[in-house]
């Protein structure tokens, strides 16, 4: 079973955190919600959840893949030296590194997207962040083993993408079915 | 400030709570979560959230609107004669009443949906109990003062809904594009 880790810091987005958790949870991946700062996490628009662990209890090694919600927590994420280190290391070690809205930022502080195809929350400081990279406007973009998201408008999408990537493209095509995603 | 209840019971979907909570507190509505049995309440696919309060503390009165996720927490709302008899009084007040996937079984045992235009997930235990009903099969149907949502799917067009409904139609319109919903 591969396993996902999703870091959690204080002031993250709700929706683009909880639809990539529950549809790679449907597809029986270990997922692993990585609390930055504490246990108990909320978010952006007060929603507080219990995290799995803690970034200090992380060991990214075991896992596949680590996805990062975007909102306000992003910000927090781009400045923690500890995460950028594991992000910096899992992407070299062909593990899949995956952000949403404006958490694409931490993978430009991270020195990951230079000619990469991108996509992010259209915000200037975010752009601004990205000038290495070369920012599509899909939804959703991958390239190699970067997967990014550009809103909570594509969660969903951003999750099934993930799925894909991870192997599961007959899974995710049966699982959108029955989450009646249209 | 129009104030908005969530019930959330043990098995809860992620996303069809997560969704309209994000989006109608991004509306600037009072939005409260009512925990069933305790405020730590674990998701269907082991979301741990706090909720604000629980459903011994709900003043149904203070509230304009109700909305009840689906999942397997929707058979816990289903069977709750307090959370039932608050929708047949909140209903008869003419509040809103809102129920995405399964939860409309819930607004079934309340005795409410009789003729009404309701879209539910189609599992046959689900149409079953909503026989009495006009299943609509589309993603979102509002008809009076209750308002339905198919799935996982349409839970960010069930948020959306709900914000037209309360009154913030341009404010909607808006939301959706800062949101990249497409």
């Amino acid at each position: 079973m591969k396993s996902v880790a999703i870091l959690l810091a204080p002031g993250f987005e709700e929706i683009e955190f909880s639809a990539p958790l529950d549809i790679l949870r449907r597809l029986q991946f270990n997922v692993v919600t990585v609390g930055i700062g504490g246990l108990n996490i909320e978010g952006t628009h007060g929603l507080v959840v219990v995290a799995d662990t803690t970034l200090d209890s992380f060991t990214p090694h075991d896992f596949d893949a680590i996805i990062l919600p975007g909102g306000p927590g992003a910000w927090i994420l781009r400045d923690n030296a500890t995460a950028i280190q594991h992000i910096i290391d899992m992407y070299h070690e062909h593990r899949l590194i995956a952000a949403i809205c404006a958490a694409p930022i931490a993978l430009a502080r991270a020195g990951i997207v230079k000619g990469k195809d991108i996509t992010a929350y259209p915000a200037q400081e975010i752009l601004d962040a990205l000038v290495e990279a070369n920012i599509t406007g899909k939804p959703v973009s991958v390239d190699g083993n970067i997967i990014t998201g550009f809103g909570p408008g594509a969660a969903m999408a951003f999750g099934y993408a993930i799925g894909e990537y991870l192997g599961k493209d007959e899974d995710v095509a049966t699982l959108k079915k029955a989450m009646m995603y249209y």
